[in-house]
């Protein structure tokens, strides 16, 4: 099962290596994660999606939240929570194929960021099954590149 | 100045680890990274955001490089690229304010994804310019929570 775990810390120089370290030297692979600075800079805010059994996940928690540069650690899995994601796409769209590739970003929601001679970028926002969905269709035309950010999380009222 | 780094890197346990650790190891504090695996699973890639001067920053991609699970590491500050990042949003928005939320999120073209009884839950996704902007308008309402996903990059032709 994947569990989708955020984390409060202190934004300082070798926290994001501690927390790394701690969870992928139990043997865990850290399928997605992403960090980011809250606006007074001071703290920094994780989302870590880690594929594991409840228990273990249960004692890794338990571990960062031990951590002295860790404020907060939440295993979103069971709660009710919303998360998102954002993937840029590179695509191979000679213009012959251009229409059909517009009328799947018209249908996902998507937007077209950059338009070259043989490719378009496109930015895809939305939960990991509508971000797969996308990818599945897109696929035949040639996919170039991908960044994606790993899922966003925040828990619901 | 700060810099924009993508990573190509083999998605095993301690990868992650590795490169972290590199980076801060060297006393540069990452302020910003995202990593999720490629369709096939082998492979992932992630972007970092660092402050500091291209000289140093130039050593640090060059040492990332020779790490062996590494494939490519490419340092776009120079270079043409889009960059775009998701940012979630918990605002404190009791029905009286709403109205005035709701037309923020029409002009930034951001998305209401959860309505709760005393806060509205904003997806917005841009470059970190327009993000910031849309944050200093919306600080007023009072924000309870943020995740950002910190910038996703890739080069233009």
């Amino acid at each position: 099962m994947k569990h989708i775990i955020t984390a409060l810390v202190e934004n300082r120089p070798g926290v994001l290596a501690r927390i790394v370290g701690l969870i992928s030297g139990r043997g865990y692979n850290i399928d997605t994660l992403n960090v980011g600075p809250m606006p007074d800079g001071t703290v920094s805010r994780m989302t870590i999606t880690v594929p594991g059994d409840d228990r273990i996940l249960e004692q890794v928690t338990k571990q960062l939240n031990k951590l002295v540069d860790v404020i907060k650690v939440t295993d979103l899995t069971r709660e009710r929570h919303i998360d998102r994601e954002l993937v840029l796409i590179k695509v191979s769209a000679p213009p012959k194929s251009r229409s059909e590739i517009i009328e799947l970003v018209n249908l996902f929601r998507a937007k077209i960021i950059a338009v070259q001679s043989k490719s378009l970028i496109i930015e895809v926002t939305g939960t990991e099954e509508k971000v797969e969905s996308f990818l599945e269709l897109v696929k035949p035309h040639g996919i170039q590149e991908i960044s994606r950010s790993g899922a966003l999380a925040m828990a619901r009222e």
